[in-house]
């Protein structure tokens, strides 16, 4: 237990902290199996908040469905591939939605919101879409007791081209209309039948959507590449989550679509890459299907060249992984709900203090003030030690710590959720020294994911390497010729690579092309794809994937 | 066209803009006949941005969809009762969550996410809630080509009491995890039959939706008139609509609930009363069937007492019915996307003018320091007359007008849409004046809905008056019984009232209760219903409806 460990480490805390052990809180005393030790009230509300006892590096599929309710992220739901988002998960797809919102506006675009209903005809315009989109998607076919008459059937958007284009198609005449540029925030149906797996891959999404429309190519590459740009700022700033930008190979583009740029993710304790956002050029495939034209200052009729884009709530899952350990969820402080949690810590043999109480209080006022999310636990009906190891499972990112000998010296105690260490901090003027700890948390898990990512890129030069690679959980950088053809022989050849083949709708082990990393290191002249042997085109990354 | 009628007011601006007129406008000459005269480009883009030509008192029905489509906030859809949000309806929507979410963070609720799939099972668990919603509800029965085996069919959420409550079921306990306040933000699908209206009866709608759970009665029936009063003050303060609070009948009240709060608007213009938004106590009602009980502080097991309260984007519909006129949209300065918008007015002859151009960006650049949400339009392929037209028809609270005297004289005119008046105000320190002009726009638009409104409210004592109210488009506000058999016999001997009987779908001529208005005038003792002749209980608000 590194949060006790870390609390007991200074001598004058120790005598106070140990008699968290075995005092009574408020209730009768029971040891409960999931904290280790720590006595806590056998409360009906404590007794089903357990703690995390999966192992994050022996059992990660546990660990992860422990983490993601235990910590109040999740709850299971009885469709399933559906799973409820509970404040704590929401509010920190809240704080990514404001800041994205804000720098999708800063781009020129509007926000609309378009039906989340598609007809079959227009949902079928698109033939290389619907192929791509058709198998997953949810049929409404009845409304009360009655069969639809007039229509087959309507489908749930999974996506929403085919919805906008034809209205895109009515607003679009001159290039005064260019470039429109609409974003919606919306929930999204995909009736997908791999095994799902709570904000990775569930049959209903939350994501934001932007569809534009330009007259020339070059303001439509401008366009997805520089929300590529965005949505890696705030895997990075927000969640402290390292990405690699690139373009998906062929076979891996969004169906309809021209070319894919994609944010890729890793995740060390699986070794599998993950696909984290994508950003679309359409080219003018819709564009000709719908009929989106315009006329040019000369007078000509131009088809538009479209992008769309989208970031969805997958993110938080991705989050979940690279970041959270054995004791639970560790949360980036700029997307935490609450970065700072109080902990009044009272004095041996006492359930309560006035004075520690309204310290910490103060504290938190004073914390609001300089604009920290912190609150203080005041419960009576917990022990310190009991609310140490919630905080800690809730992922909060600093504990402050406290007690009598805190009240007399003018100190209190951060602990930082990320690796444990804590420092004394004068109370007065606590606000940015808060600040500047949690600035430097969010650098250092960024820093540490970062080079957990990088030491995980084997770079590979021969097809013999690759096995090795994938059972140390590397991704695999290599030289390839691009064809499809390979790519499909490379899925095969390493699909038993995890030993048996896998169970319908499990994760395989066969490696794919996860992109081809835009910042391409140098490739010699005359290398040889590590497939096929011939002329390679590029550096593309590799790997098992969610 | 008053527009131009007060522009021209002042005698020193009339030969710039009566020159408006016969100008080119950087294209060929065309007279618009939907813009009474005016001389505009054409151009592929102006020749479909006809204004309204529908008269609101006349053809209110023609008026209201020519507003919305013609000033871009609603775009058609391909299936019927579906309708695209554009941007400039968005975006009021936006203000409104934006306010909305901020009181109901305020009163202590967390925002969440509930899946958008309810099975039939839970759909169907509380009997009168499912026989309210059941007509309506669109089924999912097929993914992809295959029908649901296991399912015989999931519904998609026509509102979520039956996909939340078997959750609340899980995490309440014990009386220290109530209350419990949840809010959701999210799309909602009700197949109705009635004849679909853009805003007002749309298949799939936006809204807010709350669901608490308390301890006691008294805490639930706190929040029910709670949340009615941060709803009234969105209508008042944002919407500048006025709303009478009142309770719902019996047979009128949310299907499953125990009682029903709720917001009464008046569009004067047909008459109708139309619900503007409605809070829900359920009692214990949804408790029993979803078994949601805790513990109290005595080791008692207690069904908790729940709340519902729901905020749509029906608001939108009644903003634009009670404020348009017949030059369109007229848009309350507080959820304007677009508060002022300044136009130059060029010399004499000229298409364009460096200093006017460069003083009107001054100019926005100031009242958006000042918080004023301002623009100048500077397109060049337009003539002034046209753009006044435009945002008059978008319903932009104020039209800056500047031209070559006014850079002379340092002033502006600022004319308002909602009056046409125009003042002649220094440009120097703009901001707070504009600030002002805005305050005062509202308070009058709010004032005038709101005189209109009690205008429209015939108090009847006897049967014999109820008539000739509805025939000039009033409510009636009479003493009533309350019972549940009266209220269909008003129904019944009201259907007849617009003549012939009406159209399957279309709106009805009879009357209903509306509700049982909080604020009650005097009912002297031994006043008799204006119905059974029996003792009255209390005032009701009777009304044609939407």
């Amino acid at each position: 237990m590194a949060a006790l460990r870390l609390a007991i480490g200074s001598a004058g805390r120790r005598s106070g902290v140990l008699a968290l052990l075995g005092r009574p809180a408020g209730g009768a005393l029971e040891v409960c199996p999931l904290l280790a030790g720590h006595v806590r009230q056998s409360s009906a509300v404590s007794a089903r908040r357990g703690g995390v006892t999966a192992s994050k590096a022996e059992d990660f599929s546990s660990w992860y469905t422990q983490v993601i309710t235990k910590s109040e992220m999740i709850e299971y739901y009885d469709i399933s591939g559906c799973y409820i988002l509970r404040p704590w998960a929401f509010s920190i797809w809240e704080k990514i939605t404001e800041e994205l919102d804000l720098r999708i506006k800063r781009e020129g675009v509007q926000n609309a919101y378009f039906p989340c209903f598609v007809s079959q005809d227009a949902l079928e315009a698109e033939r290389s879409h619907v192929e791509g989109f058709a198998p997953e998607v949810a049929w409404v076919t009845r409304s009360g007791t009655s069969d639809f008459k007039s229509l087959l059937a309507i489908a749930v958007r999974p996506t929403s081209e085919t919805i906008m284009y034809p209205a895109f198609a009515k607003w679009i005449r001159s290039h005064r209309d260019l470039p429109l540029k609409l974003n919606q925030w919306s929930n999204i149906v995909r009736w997908e039948f791999k095994q799902p797996t709570p904000f990775l891959r569930t049959r209903e999404f939350l994501w934001q959507e932007g569809h534009t429309a330009h007259a020339t190519r070059e303001e439509a590459e401008d366009t997805v590449a520089t929300m590529l740009d965005h949505y890696a700022e705030v895997y990075e700033q927000l969640l402290a989550v390292p990405v690699v930008k690139g373009r998906k190979s062929e076979s891996e583009k969004f169906a309809g679509g021209q070319s894919t740029l994609t944010l890729e993710a890793f995740i060390p304790t699986s070794g599998r890459g993950i696909q984290a956002a994508t950003s679309h050029h359409l080219g003018t495939n819709f564009a000709s299907m719908f009929d989106i034209s315009y006329e040019d200052a000369m007078g000509q009729r131009k088809l538009v060249e479209q992008t769309s884009w989208g970031f969805t709530t997958r993110a938080l899952g991705i989050m979940v992984m690279v970041h959270g350990d054995d004791r639970g969820l560790v949360l980036p402080p700029r997307v935490a709900q609450l970065q700072a949690v109080i902990v009044p810590i009272y004095p041996k043999g006492k359930n309560g203090n006035a004075s520690i109480d309204a310290r910490c209080q103060d504290l938190r006022d004073s914390l609001r003030a300089a604009g920290v999310r912190a609150d203080a636990d005041l419960r009576a009906n917990h022990s310190s030690g009991w609310k140490f190891h919630w905080w800690e499972l809730k992922g909060t990112p600093l504990r402050i710590e406290l007690g009598p000998r805190d009240l007399e010296r003018g100190t209190c105690r951060v602990v930082r959720r990320d690796s444990g260490e804590g420092t004394d901090l004068p109370q007065a003027d606590l606000g940015p020294a808060v600040q500047a700890e949690l600035g430097r948390m969010h650098a250092d898990m960024l820093g540490r994911a970062t080079r957990e990512r990088d030491g995980a890129i084997a770079r590979v030069t021969e097809w013999g390497e690759v096995a090795g690679a994938l059972s140390a959980k590397k991704l695999v950088l290599a030289p390839w010729g691009e064809s499809a053809v390979s790519e499909e022989a490379i899925k095969e050849a390493t699909r038993g690579e995890l030993g048996a083949p896998s169970a319908p709708g499990e994760l395989t082990g066969a490696m794919k092309s996860l992109c081809i990393p835009l910042e391409q290191p140098h490739l010699p002249p005359g290398t040889r794809c590590f497939w096929t042997g011939e002329p390679a085109r590029r550096w593309c990354l590799f790997g098992r994937s969610y």
